[in-house]
């Protein structure tokens, strides 16, 4: 394969060669690996593209938002791409992420780029690949990468520490049927929008809306949230309504950010936060051969039952790393 | 010393014995954590202790509240130790925890022991001793072990990691006025208690008390929830109000976890959590010497002005540590 060609195609904002990238960041093949990372070294380090996490459970129409949001972009004139991070081994009819068939309107786009989510492995490899594919993505010239996950595990977490704004999607929710955020989602999102506010949906997307903008008045403010962020406010990807709204309150957000200094700081930080990840994710690897795993399990089932310190445990687990 | 007199008198419940044993706990000389070992190994195994983890900002009064708990549960004929997490570096007045003379009254009770945070350290270190501590409260009989922290850092997981129930401390707050509870606490938080429900405050104190019970019902349920909990409820620890309600609710929680097998599991994942937690920070310790903190800042900065990619100084770095 020719890498500098490849690049070349990929820096034109060719789709082919874009998918052909980012399936060479996914293989688990060394060969691969290396050519991938040339390929990333390859590419031009002056376009960033605004990186939009995107997360929300099966059933609050993430699928229709997204095409309904992406189309909003595209005809304001942007390039989007839309990525997935989806860890979960069993896949489900609601989980299937990126799903071009449920986004009839935008794949077709020619300003729009759609990859369905790799098969999956774990979290830490997710998120590299991930990553290597929103770095592919802003070297193609996308103005938006919209980065979507299911919230399986910490893939929220993952996902929010790769984008510039973390957006929750949620479906309206009357009286005692609350959906139940996944604790600890709120201390990241940026920006929480309930969806399906249309038709017999919307009181009750008025009450949800209301509920959650007081829940976030509760939380503690960030430095990186100006007056009246993070919002919670209500959309309709079939009506496609307050799309516009939502995307103008994105860019007032990032506009503020921008001149506070804290989008830059933001990436700086993420970006020193994966390399971090990665050094330690190394270390740990130590743990991830079947005879550790077994050790561990074994040592740590002793602990549970209460036959052995955690710390005289440790010590054992050590000698058998060593060993 | 002799090991087998010191834990014997420990098991038989002498605080001087207990404080000498924390001591030993918490000192970082080697000769003193061999014999801490085998002190933690002498006692006896069939004891158990609640354990209450305790959460509040400065200015929530909780080192009021604690006395005034502790007073309730000593009245009641149990015998309770207070422990303190407190790893951060600079102390001020607010953050004092575990001072006797603010707790006058509990002091002085046969049946009560408190013990004052130890000089900071890593927060790693600081799980561990506080660990070993409060496995000692328990070796020495107590019934109830408070630990309280103040909320620096991720002082509350840790906490909340060794206990059997999370307790967060919130003053009221009035209209614009609000608190903020730090981002994550209420995904832990197993009861929220607006303290200073009395006088002037009473108002606020039920405003805010709704407001949180209104937020905590956003969450997702827990399997380890029965109906109505995470509960939000007024003390006043002042007015000595509210506080045998509190405890009966904590009771109460604990009997349909201990019934419903939630009770051992928890502590069994705890064990095996903080097993996991010693052999993963085990393998971390290799960042911890100069050389290799110096080589992480040096590549983190020049992954962070966007000059290397955070996966290429990875390798690097593990080329530095293996070399």
């Amino acid at each position: 394969m020719d890498i500098q060609d490849l690049s070349q195609r990929i820096a034109a904002g060719e789709r082919r060669a874009l998918a052909r990238g980012i399936t060479l960041v996914e293989s688990g093949r060394a060969d691969h690996r290396a050519q991938a990372t040339q390929v990333l070294a390859a590419l031009p380090r002056d376009r960033q593209a605004l990186r939009i996490g995107l997360s929300g459970t099966p059933g609050v129409g993430k699928s229709t938002f997204i095409e309904a949001f992406g189309m909003t972009l595209v005809q304001a004139g942007l390039c989007v791409a839309v990525l997935a991070v989806d860890p979960s081994s069993a896949r489900s009819g609601g989980s299937i992420l990126g799903d071009k068939t449920r986004m009839d309107r935008l794949s077709r786009e020619a300003g729009a780029f759609i990859r369905p989510s790799p098969s999956q492995t774990h979290l830490g490899g997710v998120a590299r690949r991930t990553r290597e594919a929103v770095a592919l993505c802003e070297g193609a010239g996308f103005d938006v990468v919209l980065i979507e996950t299911v919230g399986v595990g910490q893939s929220e977490t993952v996902v929010a520490q790769m984008s510039d704004l973390f957006v929750l999607l949620l479906a309206p929710a009357g009286g005692d049927e609350l959906q139940g955020v996944k604790r600890g989602i709120m201390e990241m999102a940026d920006m929480i929008l309930i969806n399906k506010a249309d038709g017999d949906l919307k009181p009750a997307a008025m009450r949800t809306c209301a509920d959650y903008a007081g829940a976030l008045r509760l939380l503690r403010k960030r430095p990186q949230d100006p007056d009246g962020y993070p919002k919670a406010m209500m959309v309709s990807a079939l009506a496609e309504e307050g799309l516009d709204t939502a995307w103008a309150d994105m860019q007032a957000l990032v506009s503020w950010r921008r001149e506070a200094g804290f989008f830059d700081a933001t990436r700086a930080a993420q970006a020193r936060y994966w390399f971090e990840e990665d050094v330690r994710s190394a270390l740990l690897s130590k743990l991830d051969d079947a005879t550790a795993k077994r050790a561990m399990e074994q040592l740590g089932s002793r602990v549970a039952e209460g036959a052995l310190a955690p710390s005289a445990a440790a010590a054992q687990m050590l000698d058998v790393l060593d060993g």
